[in-house]
């Protein structure tokens, strides 16, 4: 056990756990839904809330870029100025940098490049990362890594993570000179690509850095979903079993699953609101569209049975109207409808580690999903 | 007093009533808010309610073209698709087929059109409009009328009031025709554009038919407001006082507290939504474009004292971040604060009308607001 992290039950490799945070407890196996520019899209504070959101991610690059963390510092933090008074993970920014913005140049201070919004010359390195995540106020700082490409040659791989390894440790050397009270929880980033050796070497050497929690990046960036698996069970093995393990921007709900299954315990997604702007509905038998031409007039909830808001006054005649017509309504009903769904999700499989139940529920899951051609 | 209306107080011409439809009372003065396609743009049923939304307006000619009056229908009426428990009034489609629809050709039939969506030929006439109304399951029932444009010669304003007032007869004697059990009510529109005469001939002849409510139509079409303040003055006085009178498409805050003064007890208005999507906030003071500058740092909510969920929650900061981001939470925010603001400016007419304070209370609040240059 490590101070801030309590294991409660093993089912095989998962577990449920407890995660203490400077603003409470994080029951785990968690969802967090992603809130990039200071808002869930489409959701209120008061909405997350009442759906069991425990702890959001905000986005450090966004945040940076507009409005800046320094007025939102002014305003008295990323909580206030949102109205979240819950846990806040921010990301590092490190993988918009490499997603976004253009014309990149990274050197070992860090990366300079033009803002995907105006074109404006920005940079951020290790310590620029730490500062703004510290200046927003976050309760779980990302270290500051390189995000290569898919796929990327040993080599290269090899020289990323180098690099990346070189900025975990003045991310560490940065914390360290803070004062200690008050400090947020901080995560390494296991990076290393689709090579097993760069993994165990990365997870290696971010567990003698030391910190107090250990994501897996550079999944779910275009891999098929075995080297996505192979990724997090060439990392986990490597990381301490008394410290939460977070797979980043993962997945569609039965690679959640497989991950916990694998003994990961926290988990971020745009899907669940991504796909809810586009008319589609998570269900336990897989994604429905709802703008196809059959929910015209069926008279049932998206999912019978579920208990959220728009399951319990609308049916899917109602919100294939609303997508059709792209009313904000349909994007709003489907997100809390999509977000219910993925929260549940990881509250279930909480449940169901508890009662050591978790591999029949996992194995019935993956087996009544189904993966649809047009959705992940 | 007629069988549905009850007044219970007047201050000078403005009164308070209770207006009563089949699906339960509505205390005037009300404000209504627009539910165009089956929904209040970006607002759920349930804020409607908790905002105390009494009634509000569908539009038959949107409805009838997607999804189509005969589907909702099907599905248990315009109410439970939606899921709003509360009275409906439904306009006739007439103002939108003379405003949206292309290629119109008007006959003494009706108006054959392109509708706008994919330019289908489309047909409304007055028995076309009260079919689709009674299929919507409307609570307050809308004739079907011609919109003559602004502006419009006495002669040509003098010919589209006729063909109206031949409308009206037939839509009367389509009500007439159908059972009297849960019938809905059927208010007139009193048009005449800006010529004195003709709306006192459009109000007297639409008395004469005979009709549950009167409404004051051909206003807010771009008329300067002292020609909007004539069309009501010149129609009122020849409206039974046992009636309930509904200016339609109105208006601006002090514009509302000027119609409830010139008795007028109904309103209908898409600008809290519409200028909630383009960020702005209406407050006592006039409105706030919260996209301007100075209120980046702004720490004070929309309205200091309101009780709106955005202004208890939320800073004019934060709301300026979103609308600039283009974060659907924004224009969600000040659409419940707009809507509050509308909803509570009738809601305080009423009052002050039952306490006998409404000219004071309209001569200070028209006093206050300014109007500024870049919203109506």
């Amino acid at each position: 056990m490590s101070e801030h992290f309590t294991v409660e039950s093993n089912d095989g490799d998962a577990r449920a756990a407890t995660l203490e945070t400077r603003r409470g407890p994080v029951r785990t196996p968690v969802f967090m839904p992603v809130g990039t520019q200071a808002t869930v899209k489409a959701m209120t504070p008061a909405e997350l809330e009442s759906l069991g959101a425990q702890i959001i991610l905000g986005n450090t690059y966004h945040l940076h870029v507009r409005p800046g963390e320094k007025l939102i510092a002014r305003l008295g933090g990323l909580h206030r100025f949102m109205a979240w008074n819950r846990p806040i993970l921010t990301d590092s920014g490190g993988y918009q940098v490499f997603s976004l913005a253009k014309l990149r140049k990274i050197t070992p201070e860090g990366v300079r490049f033009q803002n995907h919004l105006d074109g404006s010359p920005t940079f951020i390195g290790p310590e620029t990362s730490m500062e703004i995540q510290r200046d927003l106020g976050s309760d779980i700082v990302m270290l500051f890594d390189e995000c290569p490409p898919h796929p990327c040659s040993h080599a290269d791989a090899d020289k990323s993570l180098d690099l990346t390894l070189a900025w975990a440790k003045r991310c560490r050397a940065w914390w360290d000179a803070q004062p200690a009270e008050g400090r947020p929880l901080v995560f390494g980033i296991v990076q290393g690509s689709s090579h097993a050796d760069l993994r165990e070497k990365s997870a290696r050497a971010l567990v003698d850095i030391g910190f107090d929690g250990y994501a897996v990046g550079g999944v779910s960036v275009g891999e098929p979903e075995p080297e996505m698996f192979a990724a997090v069970e060439n990392s986990v093995p490597f990381l301490p079993k008394t410290h939460p393990r977070y797979a980043m921007g993962l997945g569609t709900p039965p690679q959640i699953l497989e991950m916990i299954a694998r003994g990961v315990d926290m988990f971020d997604c745009v899907l669940p609101t991504r796909l809810a702007r586009n008319g589609t509905a998570f269900t336990a038998g897989g994604t429905l569209n709802l703008k196809n031409a059959p929910f015209a007039e069926d008279t049932s909830p998206i999912e019978e049975g579920c208990e959220c808001y728009a399951c319990q006054n609308f049916t899917r005649a109602y919100l294939r109207h609303l997508v059709k017509a792209e009313e904000i309504l349909g994007l709003r009903l489907l997100s809390i409808h999509n977000l219910h769904f993925y929260l549940g999700l990881a509250r279930q499989a909480r449940e169901h580690i508890l009662a050591g139940s978790f591999q029949e529920f996992r194995r019935r899951f993956v087996a009544g999903y189904k993966t649809r051609s047009d959705t992940p």
